[in-house]
Protein backbone atom coordinates (compact mmCIF):
# COMPACT_ATOMS: atom_id res chain seq x y z
CA UNK A 1 0.00 0.00 0.00
CA UNK A 2 1.44 3.20 -0.73
CA UNK A 3 -0.76 5.09 1.93
CA UNK A 4 1.95 7.24 3.52
CA UNK A 5 3.41 8.17 0.04
CA UNK A 6 0.14 9.59 -1.16
CA UNK A 7 -1.01 11.42 1.12
CA UNK A 8 2.78 13.40 1.37
CA UNK A 9 1.29 16.45 -0.71
CA UNK A 10 -0.79 17.29 2.46
CA UNK A 11 1.87 19.24 3.99
CA UNK A 12 1.83 21.60 1.10
CA UNK A 13 3.36 24.78 2.71
CA UNK A 14 2.09 27.91 2.12
CA UNK A 15 4.06 31.00 3.68
CA UNK A 16 1.88 33.65 5.52
CA UNK A 17 -0.94 30.87 5.18
CA UNK A 18 -4.11 32.30 6.35
CA UNK A 19 -6.06 30.96 9.58
CA UNK A 20 -8.53 29.79 7.03
CA UNK A 21 -6.10 27.69 5.69
CA UNK A 22 -5.07 25.95 8.84
CA UNK A 23 -9.11 24.95 9.44
CA UNK A 24 -9.11 20.83 9.46
CA UNK A 25 -5.36 20.64 10.55
CA UNK A 26 -3.96 18.28 13.41
CA UNK A 27 -2.16 20.15 15.37
CA UNK A 28 1.16 18.92 14.14
CA UNK A 29 -0.14 19.80 10.48
CA UNK A 30 -0.14 23.93 11.59
CA UNK A 31 2.88 23.32 13.38
CA UNK A 32 4.48 22.30 9.75
CA UNK A 33 2.69 25.39 7.96
CA UNK A 34 3.74 28.03 10.52
CA UNK A 35 7.20 26.49 11.49
CA UNK A 36 10.46 27.94 9.48
CA UNK A 37 13.15 25.67 8.55
CA UNK A 38 16.53 26.46 7.37
CA UNK A 39 18.95 23.36 6.27
CA UNK A 40 22.78 24.70 6.57
CA UNK A 41 25.31 22.69 4.04
CA UNK A 42 27.60 22.34 1.58
CA UNK A 43 27.00 22.62 -2.12
CA UNK A 44 26.60 19.27 -1.89
CA UNK A 45 24.82 16.53 -1.92
CA UNK A 46 26.59 14.38 1.20
CA UNK A 47 24.90 14.24 4.07
CA UNK A 48 21.91 16.65 3.46
CA UNK A 49 20.75 15.18 0.46
CA UNK A 50 18.04 12.13 2.23
CA UNK A 51 16.95 15.56 4.48
CA UNK A 52 16.59 17.81 1.15
CA UNK A 53 14.83 15.06 -0.47
CA UNK A 54 12.48 14.24 2.29
CA UNK A 55 11.34 17.89 2.48
CA UNK A 56 10.90 17.66 -0.77
CA UNK A 57 8.62 14.34 -0.97
CA UNK A 58 6.98 16.23 2.05
CA UNK A 59 6.20 19.00 0.02
CA UNK A 60 7.75 21.25 2.98
CA UNK A 61 9.14 24.39 2.29
CA UNK A 62 12.47 25.23 3.86
CA UNK A 63 15.74 27.23 2.66
CA UNK A 64 18.24 25.67 1.38
CA UNK A 65 21.60 27.38 2.90
CA UNK A 66 24.07 26.17 0.58
CA UNK A 67 27.56 27.48 1.91
CA UNK A 68 31.24 27.68 0.09
CA UNK A 69 33.91 25.65 1.44
CA UNK A 70 35.37 28.50 2.18
CA UNK A 71 33.35 29.91 4.49
CA UNK A 72 33.24 27.24 7.00
CA UNK A 73 35.77 28.38 9.28
CA UNK A 74 33.96 31.00 10.07
CA UNK A 75 30.63 28.86 10.52
CA UNK A 76 32.18 25.87 12.29
CA UNK A 77 32.60 27.39 16.07
CA UNK A 78 28.38 28.43 15.70
CA UNK A 79 27.52 25.03 15.10
CA UNK A 80 26.15 22.58 18.32
CA UNK A 81 28.75 19.94 17.54
CA UNK A 82 31.34 21.64 14.68
CA UNK A 83 29.56 19.84 12.41
CA UNK A 84 27.20 20.61 9.16
CA UNK A 85 24.24 19.88 8.20
CA UNK A 86 22.74 21.94 10.94
CA UNK A 87 18.44 22.41 10.59
CA UNK A 88 17.14 25.45 12.03
CA UNK A 89 13.70 24.92 13.18
CA UNK A 90 12.38 28.53 13.78
CA UNK A 91 15.92 29.64 14.33
CA UNK A 92 16.79 26.60 16.69
CA UNK A 93 19.69 24.12 15.66
CA UNK A 94 19.37 20.92 14.93
CA UNK A 95 22.72 18.97 14.72
CA UNK A 96 23.25 15.61 13.38
CA UNK A 97 22.03 14.55 10.19
CA UNK A 98 19.92 11.44 10.85
CA UNK A 99 18.34 13.27 13.57
CA UNK A 100 16.87 15.87 11.38
CA UNK A 101 16.47 12.97 8.91
CA UNK A 102 13.83 11.54 11.18
CA UNK A 103 12.40 14.62 12.31
CA UNK A 104 11.34 15.79 8.47
CA UNK A 105 10.73 12.19 7.66
CA UNK A 106 8.15 12.42 10.42
CA UNK A 107 6.82 15.73 9.37
CA UNK A 108 6.73 13.93 5.67
CA UNK A 109 4.86 10.74 6.73
CA UNK A 110 7.83 9.24 5.35
CA UNK A 111 8.71 7.47 9.05
CA UNK A 112 6.63 4.28 10.19
CA UNK A 113 3.87 4.75 12.46
CA UNK A 114 3.74 1.23 14.57
CA UNK A 115 6.59 1.94 16.76
CA UNK A 116 8.65 -1.46 15.65
CA UNK A 117 8.80 -0.75 11.77
CA UNK A 118 9.88 2.34 13.22
CA UNK A 119 12.78 0.83 14.75
CA UNK A 120 13.26 -1.15 11.41
CA UNK A 121 13.86 2.43 9.91
CA UNK A 122 15.99 3.33 12.71
CA UNK A 123 18.36 0.07 12.24
CA UNK A 124 18.62 0.26 8.75
CA UNK A 125 19.33 3.91 9.31
CA UNK A 126 22.32 3.04 11.73
CA UNK A 127 23.62 0.65 9.55
CA UNK A 128 23.62 2.86 6.58
CA UNK A 129 25.59 5.27 8.51
CA UNK A 130 27.93 2.54 9.98
CA UNK A 131 28.97 1.59 6.22
CA UNK A 132 29.70 5.02 5.49
CA UNK A 133 31.88 5.57 8.58
CA UNK A 134 35.58 3.69 7.66
CA UNK A 135 34.98 5.04 3.89
CA UNK A 136 35.52 8.73 5.86
CA UNK A 137 39.26 8.35 6.46
CA UNK A 138 39.84 7.43 2.50
CA UNK A 139 39.54 10.55 1.61
CA UNK A 140 42.47 12.19 3.05
CA UNK A 141 44.31 9.86 1.74
CA UNK A 142 46.40 9.62 -1.49
CA UNK A 143 47.85 6.80 -4.20
CA UNK A 144 48.52 3.34 -2.83
CA UNK A 145 47.69 3.52 0.59
CA UNK A 146 43.56 4.82 -0.39
CA UNK A 147 43.78 1.87 -3.07
CA UNK A 148 45.01 -0.47 -0.65
CA UNK A 149 42.04 0.86 1.94
CA UNK A 150 39.00 1.59 -0.37
CA UNK A 151 40.06 -2.46 -1.48
CA UNK A 152 40.05 -3.22 2.07
CA UNK A 153 36.21 -1.89 2.19
CA UNK A 154 34.84 -3.60 -0.22
CA UNK A 155 35.84 -7.10 0.80
CA UNK A 156 34.69 -5.79 4.06
CA UNK A 157 31.88 -3.45 5.45
CA UNK A 158 30.92 -1.67 2.44
CA UNK A 159 29.61 -4.41 0.75
CA UNK A 160 28.60 -6.64 3.17
CA UNK A 161 26.26 -4.29 5.52
CA UNK A 162 24.44 -3.90 1.92
CA UNK A 163 24.03 -7.14 1.97
CA UNK A 164 22.40 -7.30 5.45
CA UNK A 165 20.22 -4.44 4.40
CA UNK A 166 19.56 -6.13 1.02
CA UNK A 167 18.26 -9.34 3.16
CA UNK A 168 16.35 -7.14 5.54
CA UNK A 169 14.46 -5.54 2.12
CA UNK A 170 13.80 -9.02 1.44
CA UNK A 171 12.46 -10.20 5.16
CA UNK A 172 10.19 -6.78 4.65
CA UNK A 173 9.04 -8.15 1.15
CA UNK A 174 11.39 -6.44 -0.54
CA UNK A 175 9.04 -3.12 -1.40
CA UNK A 176 10.38 -1.11 0.90
CA UNK A 177 13.44 -1.47 4.05
CA UNK A 178 10.58 -0.47 6.59
CA UNK A 179 6.83 -0.89 7.02
CA UNK A 180 4.28 -1.11 3.80
CA UNK A 181 5.54 2.37 1.75
CA UNK A 182 8.36 4.66 1.36
CA UNK A 183 10.55 6.27 4.63
CA UNK A 184 13.94 8.42 5.37
CA UNK A 185 15.51 4.61 5.61
CA UNK A 186 14.59 4.11 1.56
CA UNK A 187 15.40 7.91 1.39
CA UNK A 188 18.95 7.31 2.93
CA UNK A 189 19.70 4.09 1.10
CA UNK A 190 18.94 5.48 -2.11
CA UNK A 191 21.15 8.32 -1.32
CA UNK A 192 24.35 5.99 -0.32
CA UNK A 193 23.81 3.68 -2.89
CA UNK A 194 23.48 5.93 -5.72
CA UNK A 195 26.59 8.11 -4.66
CA UNK A 196 28.60 4.37 -4.23
CA UNK A 197 27.56 3.49 -7.97
CA UNK A 198 28.51 7.07 -9.52
CA UNK A 199 32.18 5.45 -10.54
CA UNK A 200 33.13 8.98 -8.96
CA UNK A 201 34.62 7.41 -5.72
CA UNK A 202 37.90 6.17 -6.99
CA UNK A 203 39.11 2.68 -6.69
CA UNK A 204 34.75 1.93 -5.80
CA UNK A 205 33.60 -0.14 -8.72
CA UNK A 206 29.90 1.25 -9.87
CA UNK A 207 29.58 -2.48 -10.21
CA UNK A 208 29.75 -2.86 -6.59
CA UNK A 209 25.95 -3.44 -5.92
CA UNK A 210 25.14 -5.78 -8.74
CA UNK A 211 24.47 -8.77 -7.58
CA UNK A 212 21.57 -7.12 -5.10
CA UNK A 213 18.58 -7.04 -7.09
CA UNK A 214 16.44 -5.74 -4.25
CA UNK A 215 18.50 -2.87 -3.03
CA UNK A 216 18.71 -2.19 -7.35
CA UNK A 217 15.19 -1.85 -7.91
CA UNK A 218 14.83 0.62 -4.32
CA UNK A 219 17.05 3.27 -5.61
CA UNK A 220 15.50 2.97 -9.27
CA UNK A 221 11.92 3.37 -7.27
CA UNK A 222 13.15 6.12 -5.00
CA UNK A 223 14.94 7.70 -7.77
CA UNK A 224 11.76 7.87 -10.16
CA UNK A 225 9.66 8.96 -7.74
CA UNK A 226 8.25 11.94 -8.64
CA UNK A 227 9.31 14.39 -6.28
CA UNK A 228 12.62 12.81 -5.34
CA UNK A 229 13.01 12.78 -9.11
CA UNK A 230 12.10 17.20 -9.84
CA UNK A 231 14.23 18.02 -7.21
CA UNK A 232 17.89 16.53 -7.65
CA UNK A 233 17.09 17.46 -11.56
CA UNK A 234 16.50 21.01 -10.41
CA UNK A 235 18.33 21.37 -7.14
CA UNK A 236 21.36 18.59 -7.31
CA UNK A 237 22.74 17.95 -10.29
CA UNK A 238 22.93 21.77 -11.75
CA UNK A 239 24.23 23.14 -8.66
CA UNK A 240 27.17 20.02 -8.41
CA UNK B 1 7.95 18.55 35.64
CA UNK B 2 8.57 15.19 35.65
CA UNK B 3 5.45 14.11 34.10
CA UNK B 4 7.05 10.99 31.96
CA UNK B 5 9.24 9.59 34.70
CA UNK B 6 6.38 9.22 36.97
CA UNK B 7 3.97 7.67 34.37
CA UNK B 8 6.63 4.77 33.67
CA UNK B 9 5.75 2.58 36.53
CA UNK B 10 2.28 1.62 34.63
CA UNK B 11 3.97 -0.54 32.09
CA UNK B 12 4.00 -3.36 34.72
CA UNK B 13 4.73 -6.59 33.25
CA UNK B 14 2.93 -9.08 34.45
CA UNK B 15 3.34 -12.57 32.64
CA UNK B 16 -0.16 -14.17 31.99
CA UNK B 17 -1.79 -10.90 31.91
CA UNK B 18 -5.42 -11.99 31.89
CA UNK B 19 -8.09 -9.83 29.26
CA UNK B 20 -8.82 -7.69 33.12
CA UNK B 21 -5.84 -6.46 33.17
CA UNK B 22 -5.81 -5.53 29.94
CA UNK B 23 -9.13 -3.49 30.19
CA UNK B 24 -8.11 0.30 30.19
CA UNK B 25 -4.90 -0.01 28.59
CA UNK B 26 -3.61 1.64 25.09
CA UNK B 27 -3.24 -0.37 22.58
CA UNK B 28 0.40 0.02 22.53
CA UNK B 29 0.48 -0.58 26.35
CA UNK B 30 -1.32 -4.02 25.34
CA UNK B 31 1.05 -4.86 23.09
CA UNK B 32 3.79 -4.15 26.07
CA UNK B 33 1.77 -6.80 27.97
CA UNK B 34 1.56 -9.57 25.37
CA UNK B 35 4.72 -9.00 24.09
CA UNK B 36 7.87 -10.96 24.67
CA UNK B 37 11.24 -9.34 24.76
CA UNK B 38 14.92 -11.28 24.65
CA UNK B 39 18.10 -8.87 24.69
CA UNK B 40 21.20 -10.73 23.22
CA UNK B 41 24.71 -9.54 23.86
CA UNK B 42 27.65 -10.50 26.16
CA UNK B 43 27.97 -10.58 30.12
CA UNK B 44 28.83 -6.93 29.89
CA UNK B 45 27.30 -3.27 29.96
CA UNK B 46 28.88 -1.94 27.01
CA UNK B 47 25.95 -1.41 24.11
CA UNK B 48 23.40 -3.11 25.89
CA UNK B 49 23.20 -1.59 29.49
CA UNK B 50 21.45 1.97 28.05
CA UNK B 51 18.48 -0.45 26.88
CA UNK B 52 18.25 -2.73 29.75
CA UNK B 53 18.46 0.47 32.03
CA UNK B 54 15.41 1.69 29.66
CA UNK B 55 13.64 -1.75 30.00
CA UNK B 56 14.40 -1.59 34.28
CA UNK B 57 12.64 2.02 34.65
CA UNK B 58 9.40 0.95 32.15
CA UNK B 59 9.49 -2.11 34.34
CA UNK B 60 9.05 -3.81 31.33
CA UNK B 61 9.51 -7.41 32.20
CA UNK B 62 12.25 -9.28 29.25
CA UNK B 63 15.01 -12.20 29.18
CA UNK B 64 18.35 -10.43 29.64
CA UNK B 65 20.35 -13.17 27.80
CA UNK B 66 24.15 -13.41 28.37
CA UNK B 67 26.26 -14.87 25.72
CA UNK B 68 29.69 -16.22 26.82
CA UNK B 69 32.45 -14.78 24.52
CA UNK B 70 33.21 -18.49 23.05
CA UNK B 71 29.65 -18.72 22.09
CA UNK B 72 30.34 -15.97 19.42
CA UNK B 73 31.39 -17.02 16.68
CA UNK B 74 28.51 -19.91 16.24
CA UNK B 75 26.09 -17.09 16.71
CA UNK B 76 27.33 -14.25 15.06
CA UNK B 77 26.28 -15.54 11.42
CA UNK B 78 22.82 -15.61 12.80
CA UNK B 79 22.14 -12.23 13.92
CA UNK B 80 21.28 -9.49 10.87
CA UNK B 81 24.35 -7.81 10.80
CA UNK B 82 27.09 -9.74 12.44
CA UNK B 83 27.20 -7.80 15.23
CA UNK B 84 25.27 -7.89 19.02
CA UNK B 85 23.35 -6.66 20.93
CA UNK B 86 20.43 -8.11 19.25
CA UNK B 87 16.68 -7.41 20.48
CA UNK B 88 13.99 -10.31 19.51
CA UNK B 89 10.65 -9.11 19.88
CA UNK B 90 8.21 -11.62 19.79
CA UNK B 91 11.21 -13.55 18.18
CA UNK B 92 11.90 -10.95 15.37
CA UNK B 93 15.19 -9.26 15.56
CA UNK B 94 16.03 -5.50 15.84
CA UNK B 95 19.58 -5.07 15.52
CA UNK B 96 21.71 -1.83 16.16
CA UNK B 97 21.89 -0.65 19.71
CA UNK B 98 20.37 3.09 19.63
CA UNK B 99 17.34 1.77 17.65
CA UNK B 100 16.46 -0.92 20.05
CA UNK B 101 17.46 1.84 22.73
CA UNK B 102 14.90 4.13 20.77
CA UNK B 103 11.94 1.71 20.57
CA UNK B 104 12.56 0.41 24.11
CA UNK B 105 12.63 4.19 25.75
CA UNK B 106 9.48 4.87 23.29
CA UNK B 107 7.49 2.03 25.41
CA UNK B 108 9.15 2.77 28.67
CA UNK B 109 8.11 6.62 28.54
CA UNK B 110 11.74 7.55 28.05
CA UNK B 111 11.41 9.50 24.58
CA UNK B 112 10.07 13.15 24.80
CA UNK B 113 6.51 13.13 22.74
CA UNK B 114 7.15 16.71 21.26
CA UNK B 115 8.74 15.95 17.55
CA UNK B 116 11.59 18.55 18.22
CA UNK B 117 12.45 17.32 21.51
CA UNK B 118 12.60 13.96 19.89
CA UNK B 119 14.88 15.01 17.60
CA UNK B 120 17.29 16.78 20.32
CA UNK B 121 16.73 13.20 21.80
CA UNK B 122 18.17 12.08 18.77
CA UNK B 123 20.67 14.10 18.37
CA UNK B 124 22.17 13.68 21.76
CA UNK B 125 22.27 10.02 21.06
CA UNK B 126 23.97 10.19 17.42
CA UNK B 127 26.50 12.81 18.75
CA UNK B 128 27.54 9.82 22.13
CA UNK B 129 27.64 7.25 19.02
CA UNK B 130 30.22 9.41 17.24
CA UNK B 131 31.94 10.35 20.64
CA UNK B 132 32.83 6.20 21.33
CA UNK B 133 33.41 5.42 17.80
CA UNK B 134 37.19 6.76 17.29
CA UNK B 135 37.86 4.62 20.92
CA UNK B 136 37.25 1.27 19.45
CA UNK B 137 39.93 0.92 17.35
CA UNK B 138 42.13 1.68 20.53
CA UNK B 139 41.02 -1.61 22.31
CA UNK B 140 43.02 -3.22 19.47
CA UNK B 141 46.22 -1.55 19.67
CA UNK B 142 48.95 -1.75 22.78
CA UNK B 143 51.86 0.08 24.57
CA UNK B 144 53.04 2.98 23.20
CA UNK B 145 50.29 3.58 20.34
CA UNK B 146 47.33 2.85 22.31
CA UNK B 147 48.52 5.74 24.79
CA UNK B 148 49.01 8.10 22.48
CA UNK B 149 46.25 7.33 20.22
CA UNK B 150 43.57 7.53 23.40
CA UNK B 151 45.55 10.92 24.35
CA UNK B 152 45.15 12.32 20.91
CA UNK B 153 41.00 11.65 21.71
CA UNK B 154 40.97 13.05 25.19
CA UNK B 155 42.73 16.43 23.26
CA UNK B 156 39.54 15.67 20.60
CA UNK B 157 36.46 13.57 20.11
CA UNK B 158 36.25 12.04 23.38
CA UNK B 159 36.23 15.75 25.33
CA UNK B 160 34.53 17.86 23.04
CA UNK B 161 31.59 16.06 21.88
CA UNK B 162 30.74 15.71 25.68
CA UNK B 163 31.64 19.48 26.07
CA UNK B 164 29.07 20.01 23.22
CA UNK B 165 26.50 17.76 24.90
CA UNK B 166 26.91 19.99 28.12
CA UNK B 167 26.18 22.80 26.27
CA UNK B 168 23.20 21.44 24.94
CA UNK B 169 22.44 20.43 28.39
CA UNK B 170 22.53 23.82 29.76
CA UNK B 171 20.72 25.24 26.98
CA UNK B 172 17.95 22.76 27.77
CA UNK B 173 17.68 23.84 31.51
CA UNK B 174 20.28 21.78 32.90
CA UNK B 175 17.80 18.69 33.80
CA UNK B 176 17.83 16.44 31.13
CA UNK B 177 19.23 16.26 27.42
CA UNK B 178 15.70 16.63 25.79
CA UNK B 179 12.64 17.41 27.22
CA UNK B 180 11.88 18.16 30.66
CA UNK B 181 12.40 14.68 32.01
CA UNK B 182 14.48 11.53 31.68
CA UNK B 183 14.91 10.33 28.26
CA UNK B 184 17.14 7.45 26.58
CA UNK B 185 19.69 10.54 25.95
CA UNK B 186 20.40 10.85 29.67
CA UNK B 187 20.71 6.98 30.04
CA UNK B 188 23.28 6.79 27.21
CA UNK B 189 25.10 9.83 28.69
CA UNK B 190 25.39 8.47 31.78
CA UNK B 191 26.35 4.48 30.45
CA UNK B 192 28.93 6.52 28.42
CA UNK B 193 30.06 9.00 30.77
CA UNK B 194 30.76 6.36 33.71
CA UNK B 195 32.50 4.14 31.68
CA UNK B 196 34.94 6.75 30.85
CA UNK B 197 35.46 7.49 34.17
CA UNK B 198 35.25 4.54 35.43
CA UNK B 199 39.12 4.66 35.13
CA UNK B 200 39.26 1.38 33.99
CA UNK B 201 40.48 2.07 30.71
CA UNK B 202 44.11 2.64 30.45
CA UNK B 203 45.20 6.25 29.57
CA UNK B 204 41.97 8.02 30.29
CA UNK B 205 42.13 9.97 33.47
CA UNK B 206 38.89 9.32 35.60
CA UNK B 207 38.72 13.17 36.18
CA UNK B 208 38.35 13.96 32.42
CA UNK B 209 35.26 15.09 32.53
CA UNK B 210 35.45 17.08 36.09
CA UNK B 211 34.84 20.38 34.56
CA UNK B 212 31.18 19.73 33.22
CA UNK B 213 29.17 20.48 36.16
CA UNK B 214 25.85 19.51 33.93
CA UNK B 215 26.96 16.44 32.83
CA UNK B 216 28.11 15.62 36.27
CA UNK B 217 25.06 16.26 37.63
CA UNK B 218 23.24 14.41 35.14
CA UNK B 219 25.19 11.20 35.59
CA UNK B 220 24.28 11.27 38.96
CA UNK B 221 20.84 11.80 38.66
CA UNK B 222 20.25 8.94 36.48
CA UNK B 223 22.66 6.51 38.79
CA UNK B 224 20.76 7.17 42.02
CA UNK B 225 17.41 6.82 39.93
CA UNK B 226 15.87 3.98 42.28
CA UNK B 227 15.20 1.89 38.87
CA UNK B 228 18.76 2.44 37.88
CA UNK B 229 20.34 1.69 40.96
CA UNK B 230 18.58 -1.01 41.60
CA UNK B 231 18.75 -3.16 38.25
CA UNK B 232 23.04 -2.24 37.95
CA UNK B 233 23.39 -3.22 41.68
CA UNK B 234 21.72 -6.47 41.30
CA UNK B 235 22.37 -7.37 37.52
CA UNK B 236 25.66 -5.63 36.62
CA UNK B 237 27.85 -4.93 39.31
CA UNK B 238 27.40 -8.69 40.50
CA UNK B 239 27.62 -10.33 36.96
CA UNK B 240 30.52 -8.20 35.99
Amino acid sequence: SNERTSDNARHTNVSGGSAKQLIGMSEQEQKVQTQTFKLIYFNIGGRALATRLAFAVGNIKFTDERIEFGSWPALKPTTPFGCIPVLEVDGVPLAQSNAMLRYVGRMANLYPEDPFQAAKCDEALYALYDAGAPLSPTFRMKGEEQKKAREALLDGPLVKTIEAIEKGLQANGGEWLAGDSMSVADLSCFCFVRWLQSGKIDHIPPTLYDHLPGINALVKKVGTNAAVAKWIDEHETKKK
